[in-house]
């Protein structure tokens, strides 16, 4: 997985149809800003750290400075409250609402990125298929441009949608859902898990919410094991990511975004917010819940029915509502 | 939504068929009750608010005495401790047990109230349907008597069983079961939900459990999106009701008779237990869980992990097990 | 159920195949261990509870000294620090690690315990089939040597795999997934409930993952009602069972080797680690947790939200987390 994850990092996302050209005035426009004298063309929309020279980003709290700091891109979006902090020789670009803002340009880029239909480009798949040594179940459906690897087993009424890519020796269950994923070698996905929907992104407004677009996959490493039930929602600009040799019990919730390491175990109906980053060797007791953008640390062990709502630096031992040393939350609870 | 459920209000379930003519000593008979020298037709039974003159209605816990004054009704059960409060001029009928007297009524006027099995009217939804701009997957499973507003889809393996209303513009996903349900326009129903079953209602027994009948339906209102692995109970006597532009996210489970009001944002894996009742713009944070027969106001926050056992005013910001203010929730937690 | 469950405590699974014949030294081997002088047959691997005169079993834990002492098994695996508990007329196998020694002689024994992949020796249910007055959906999908009692009905895209039993009277409801079970009579199994997988039992490695083998089974008594969604795994060396006359709600969790009694009521989004032992006539509120290898006693009451960490005696109401007398959660509470 280590050299295939930097490559997707490089790439643009390999599933959503990018608009062919796109122009800062384009941008601009939409954004209803004042015209460019130099209309260069932008090649995609990033976040601040895969962002390159032609792409766009963003920077909307202060959490993320430090990658502010290292951005490649030269156009960077901001409130006009952090626009002093936007290095000078980068082209600045002031809006109200720097998520919406991106919520349009995204629009913009990949036109179809708000589409989350289900594929009816689905074909029945035949024992006479063409995958190598493939075993299957009763009413698959597989969509187009799905790679398989080799030895695959899939289940019965199972449904692998456009644009998906699963390695070698995977065991797919049955009533199982997989859209805009990446899949490594030797993962098991078991019945009723449903991968890749669009994560639960908008912007709320009185009479009809605002649908925030998902351009992102998930990406899931090799030997990983992911429960019944589970829910794996991809990423909106990046992608929702699970480590090699990783093992996810039953009825777990993973919202867009999420990073999870190596390694790590995570018992049942446990809950992730969105774009929360775990790290490597992770432990995770059943129904505890991880709030939204928290950065969790390697060889952490987070207690059954925790609620964890600040970091957690490496090597701690935590339990609790809210979470705390595990110690601690022993001897309050005597 | 808004003149369309106060039609619901005013008509009896369209979907479970009555008795022809059920009078007042029947139902007498059935609580082995002396008769009544006048025997009126009874010709619904329906909580105290819904109710009207010639339904009968039942009055079990003082949290509703506001309800009982106002009532329509001229037929009250209730038990011989709260006799007292029932107004003069009603028809007083003194049982032992309420909830399992209305259980046998309600069997009496709906006699097929207590079957749930799957519904087996179903036929294969073909290209060449009646229906408006549909589009749709393989496998789809149709009862009779469904009505689908113009411009749906429908993905694989889904079974709208008999008596189902949708309106126009719907998504409904893949792996998705809906029964006894009336669905407005613009509501997207992803992958894997299950709407409008019984609740979890009975009186426990030694040997076999008695159920509970349940004759009430699932209403969702416009622009609504019901997140992936939901569960949504269909209501006892009541219904289970879900406003307009409400987002679900996944793994969300709202038993019977729970009312959630407009514009409200509920995260994954929160759990609602019957009849709660939560107002608008209501945000509640993943994993929260609202025990049953609640009111939350209106614009009221509700912190991830929550779990909330009393009231919640209008405008609350609350977190915590229990859920109190959330300022003390965080100055204790420190 | 009351007899066939004795019955089912007596023989071996019935649904894995064992190896033909094993012997102490075959076991030794593959222990690393030197041989033995008498190469006794072995007949089986079981718990202490469970094993007779030609089983092996083993004690890895201090909690179960008084299952050791009463163990019927003339070979027991332990460590060195325990080697001295174990009575001196039995045969003492002294191994490093105890489970990972279990696993191999279970992979020994029952060759194929490992594999878990997808039935995929099913045939479609057709209406023309030999069970007595069989009700069934569109797109059932039936293993070699499933017994089904009569006046049953199944669902729509049911899976029932080969090797399960199933009562009479029982309602199966749509997109439902059975496996390695025995199932009494008037059972109703709702829809999208996974049942019989394997446990989430496995030794962390580095590189991969060590999966612990499941030859247990889930053994349903009569009456029992199991909600849409729910999971319940299959048990390791002993079985998931779940008493006559218990109700589960919607989205719950039963881990591998749980035992939930009779009249039983477990309200949804309830979550069971694995070898949780449950008594009778107890009841469970909304999300709870029950952590694993815990005794929960008769006629217990657990409030909603509750993580129970500790055993908790007959009779006793509780609620929090952890769990305490409830009296006193809802005095500090205040």
């Amino acid at each position: 997985m280590k050299s295939k994850k930097s490559n997707f990092k490089m790439k643009s996302n390999p599933f959503f149809k990018k608009k062919t050209i796109v122009r800062i005035n384009d941008i601009l426009n939409i954004l209803n800003l004042k015209k460019n004298s130099n209309n260069s063309i932008i090649n995609d929309i990033k976040t601040l750290d895969f962002a390159n020279k032609n792409d766009i980003t963003f920077f909307h709290s202060i959490k993320y400075k430090n990658l502010l700091d290292k951005t490649k891109s030269n156009y960077i979006l901001t409130t006009k409250k952090y626009s002093n902090l936007i290095p000078k020789k980068k082209n600045l670009i002031i809006v109200n609402n720097v998520l919406i803002s991106v919520s349009k340009i995204t629009k913009l880029i990949y036109p179809k990125s708000l589409d989350d239909n289900t594929d009816d480009n689905l074909s029945k798949l035949k024992l006479q298929n063409n995958y190598r040594n493939l075993k299957h179940g009763n009413n698959v459906l597989l969509g187009k441009n799905v790679l398989l690897g080799s030895n695959c087993y899939i289940g019965h009424n199972t449904i692998i949608e456009s644009n998906v890519k699963i390695g070698n020796n995977c065991v797919i269950g049955s009533n199982v859902i997989i859209k805009n994923s990446i899949i490594g070698n030797d993962v098991r996905i078991l019945d009723g898990a449903i991968i890749g929907k669009k994560g639960f992104g908008f912007f709320p407004s009185k009479d009809k919410n605002l649908r925030y677009p998902h351009i992102g996959m998930v990406i899931i490493g090799n030997n990983v094991e992911i429960g019944c039930n589970n829910t794996i929602d991809r990423g909106s600009l990046s992608n929702t990511m699970i480590g090699e040799n990783t093992y996810l019990d039953n009825q777990i919730h993973i919202a867009h975004n999420v990073q999870i390491g190596k390694n790590c175990i995570i018992t049942a109906q446990v809950g992730f917010a969105g774009s929360a980053k775990i790290g490597n060797k992770v432990m995770i007791g059943g129904q505890a819940g991880i709030s939204g953008h928290l950065n969790i640390g390697n060889n952490v062990q987070i207690g059954g029915g925790s609620g964890v709502i600040k970091n957690i630096p490496d090597n701690s031992k935590v339990m609790g509502y809210p979470a705390k040393d595990i110690r601690s939350f022993i001897r309050e609870s005597k």
